[in-house]
């Protein structure tokens, strides 16, 4: 099988072909239809991130696709089902707090780093070796939509921090950098489990107008200017009653004050979940915590059975794969990808590599279509 | 103050004038600005249902109103604030499982007849005398609105249900008697909540057709013959996929024969929740439940403080009040009213006393009309 | 290797050398120390009790022993760990309700019959292959002690249903079945979580009498008739207080009535656990379990994590394996062996199979010792 | 009804006649027979704490008597039931987060502030007006042992943090600030909750060394520093395996040391409760939590039926309140008693007020007996 390689970092990736795999127990192989590029996929790829990893190797991190071979214990999976590849690698030999690879991407312990021997290409490829577990069933797809489906992955992300929140239905919560990808599809992910009220910061106006438009008057729009005072006025004039739950979905910034604004703003007895890229320390006021009941709860991805029911809430129409713009490339042209992605990702924007496109302008252009 | 009094069982209430109340600490009188008429309420007041409750007493369940007074101890309600009275008054003293009296209706228990004895007096009157933690805050209201928020009485009832099932968004829920005013206000409070799909099961198809017409394709309607074998092949055939939970809300039945259907097609480790009015027993298959981790909970009422989370999903415009059928009274036609209510009550459509309505026809037609 | 293979139901299980296992990912293969021997494995055997398995098959179900290998993918386990085998085989394509092989002993539906048809091999054998989540470091062990470490299997299956019940310290559980193997283990696991009281409930007053000598005041026996309301009354009179949980792991009786008397015990908001073998049809009062909010769970087996839980719970010397009366049979005598533990098994009392053990009278004597 | 009250900050208790109270709905009024002195009452009451409460008040916070009178509402509770005290009293008319008084202590909000005005007066008295549902009934008991059930509301504090946590039976908690008076409940709590090990640290070689002789093995003690780099060290060292839970409950310090190197123990997906008097920020690595999904929880005092479950604990035997040492001063001695708690209160070291304690030296010493 074809496959984008990553033969040291600062290199360029290489389109070459490698054994195809082969399903043992507990594996399936599938069919890559659709793998989307992560926009900062190539600072780590580049070696900027510094992100734990053993060369050479396949890179992409999640897929769509459908499956083309399965282990002999498969119950339920079989070839020809479309699903959802969930990097997610959890070591199975540990109950309570496994070591987690994600694949293509890092491996950040040793456990991890035991993982990415045996399960480490990723889905740049015409073909991806899988734990069974980490295949999620989508239901029969137009194969034109596939492409849509890898914004599953994103949204995968804040969702499972609106479970480390335990969102209820009618809260409003706090979505901290709500102007990222990550952080914009927090916003949909919140209103499709049925949050009444979403408050959305972040420093530009103009996405924050573009979620107005697209959800309505569920999510309130606060500009931040990271001045610590201002801000906190700018919330406090905005919101509507209290904010049951934060999260905190912030790229890596230079200092935590924004984090710290959006933190302090839950309401007695809430929550704040962390999961963005802050560097360095966090501090709150322990009476604070203390006296007002407070739960800060740092979150690691989603729990394992988190894509089943995402996929779930897009099933039923709750939230919609619609309205996102999508970039195309064929896996020839994997560099240009990720270079496409660094340079134009945002919100509701997925660049995806697509084994079998056509190289051309269609698939490089920005398409913008209702899902049937 | 004016009130219904309800002399002896059998009897028309008769509208006489009972002393003010005046609140002591814990507690607080509201001035009545709109209470429900139960469809059944008829049946408690003939003693047709023979629900324990000491008499003469000043009937009525549940109301929608304006603060009068506090008690010395109140820390947030504040004369004139707009309140849902909850009828729903547990004991003060025992944690775990206290004694509950649901006011101007049933005092199921001693511990509960003695609740009455204090708090006993109901909503159909001029002021009510309330435990504080019974009143929440609406928010600021169109005095008009007032009596469509009764519903709010009614849609706490499956809320309660669907809490007990932990309903989580996107799942898919089937109601058992979605036809009935508690069953058809479900659908709409899941739906609310994120409910992915929810099944309605009933015998009328009119007020399926009225519910696929009120709230889309997330509502699966399965007309039901009460012939065992007809319904799980109806079910089987309509239903797409699995059934996360099952809310039994059905009235009382000569046989159980269409709660089993309905509990038989949960899904392995799914849950099964009984609030409906069947007498006798359940048969349940043990090594079934047992074999596939199902959970059956019987649930009273709803938890302490499911009202405050409710208005939140009201006021958020998840669950809307607009499309709803009012027929209002004053207190002086409070018998009609009754009669009325058992007539005419049924899904979305509302029987209300309000004590300061003119008498005449506006109060007594029907009126449909959108919330602002 | 050698196994004790069971080739057609109905005829001695025949000792012959099987292919020795090689871990693939996801995998280990372990020596065999100790295997237990249920019960009713004769039962299960001769094809009495109809489980569904694909013959010929080496059967045996849990185990102790240590890591002979480990597939490329393990991150925590390696040669020489001393483990539980758990045979508890979960599908891993499925999250929310995956199809249960229990190896060697039972595979009932199709999902589970794939998967017997790669882990199927159970432990009366002198290795076994596992799914590397089936294997649970129980940490440095003296050999000599490794057999009474086949009591963990047992009393994982009483733990399931305590976990399932939430029971909490303090809390009073009634366990229904109290006298039988899996009941007394019970017993001892509730009283490790903490319980305040256990009502143990059975027919035979010796084993109560030993329950009582055993563990103390805590546990109230209760000698039940099978007669309903003699079985209320003693019931009645026995209990201090409230029954906050009731776990029922009686085995198949002719009727349920001994498993009725238990449920309608539980005080209002708890909760029934049922994991026994009752046939047929449990029926409760709808409207108790309703106004009472009352819980019945079916559970099936225990939590994934559940084995690293209640190992912790050993190790710290909260739940015992010393006072445990042992009956050793090598490999060669596995027929011996499982005709044995249909006559002798019961409270406190096992049947292990040990590859290793010399045949001969220790073995196959009852030694009681304590654990160091 | 003779009270110790307190006139102004600074001043001495003054012994004075109260009108008698009388319970209206939902309070009632309790003859105090034992009423705790805390160890830092003096610093409140000298106005050193700066702890916001209206005076003059009779001071004492949380008792032990029986009950007097009972408002018109009361189920379960009737005059001569001995009953706990909890002076945790919660604002009704908020369902989320109620504001909270301590009675005769603190009343740190505007709402706790209204609280006061009705249910100010605390326990130094002869008889205490308390809501209906802070009164827990104990059960029969000799009134020898009344004083030592004052023990409960120590134990109660920790017994919050510790359901906080969500110790499970078998896990290893960690309690920073093991060797205060509400540390050291703490262990004894964790122990009864079924933990598998507690390490205990703190300053106090002594302390920690008694609490190995009165809890044995499962204690782990280990003596800080306050230098981070030696105490983690020291942890390392001595800790056996993962920590699950920490609860932080060290009184006000210099700096924050201690409670980081605490936090940072915990094992990934544990938890960490915060219910100590840190003043300032406390920092935690913001990577470090959400890489390995750790939480962080405030916790103040513990949930409204903590009590009942609490008081279930010590009845079962798993919490002794035998081994404890008592100074009993009455009623007219209560600003010795004040000073006495100042100078001598500890782990198991209680000073309290009996009202009708004979004055002299018997009540002034130290007794320590065990309880029946």
């Amino acid at each position: 099988m074809k496959a984008a390689v990553l033969k040291a970092f600062g290199t360029p990736l290489v389109i070459e072909t490698l054994p195809d795999p082969h399903p043992g127990a507990g594996e399936l192989v599938v069919d890559i239809v659709a793998a989307p590029v992560l926009s900062y996929a190539a600072e780590v790829y580049s070696g900027a991130r510094q992100y734990p990893l053993h060369l050479p190797l396949a890179v992409g991190t999640g897929a769509v696709g459908r499956v083309r071979a399965v282990g002999p214990d498969a119950t339920r999976l079989a070839p020809g089902d479309w699903v959802f590849c969930d990097p997610t690698v959890r070591a199975r030999d540990e109950a309570l707090a496994p070591d987690i690879l994600l694949q293509g991407l890092i491996a950040p312990s040793p456990g991890a780093q035991r993982l990415q021997a045996h399960f480490g290409h990723g889905s740049f490829a015409e073909q991806q070796l899988l734990p069974l577990e980490n295949a999620f069933r989508l239901g029969p797809l137009d194969a034109a939509d596939a492409a849509r489906w890898c914004a599953l992955g994103t949204c995968l992300v804040p969702y499972g921090g609106l479970l480390a929140a335990d969102l209820q239905a009618g809260e409003t919560v706090l979505i901290s950098g709500a102007t990222g990808q990550f952080g914009s599809a927090g916003v949909a992910v919140a209103l499709a489990m049925g949050a009444g009220c979403v408050v959305a910061t972040g420093r530009s106006e103009a996405v924050l107008a573009d979620l107005v438009r697209r959800f309505g008057a569920r999510v309130v729009p606060v500009a931040l200017t990271s001045n610590e005072s201002t801000d906190q006025q700018r919330l406090r004039q905005a919101v509507p009653g209290l904010v049951d739950k934060v999260l905190d979905i912030l790229p890596p910034l230079p200092d935590a004050t924004l984090v710290r604004t959006a933190a302090q703003l839950v309401r007695p007895h809430g929550t704040v979940v962390l999961m963005g890229g802050q560097r360095g320390e966090l501090a709150l006021n322990y009476a604070h915590l203390m006296r007002h009941c407070i739960t800060v709860r740092g979150q690691y991805m989603y729990p394992r059975e988190a894509p089943a029911r995402l996929i779930g809430l897009i099933r039923a129409g709750l939230l919609s794969l619609a309205d996102v713009a999508l970039t195309r490339f064929p896996l020839d042209q994997a560099n240009e990808a990720v270079a496409h992605a660094a340079q134009t990702s945002g919100p509701f924007r997925y660049t995806v590599i697509q084994p079998d496109a056509t190289p051309g302008t269609e698939q490089g252009g920005s398409v913008r279509y209702p899902l049937a």
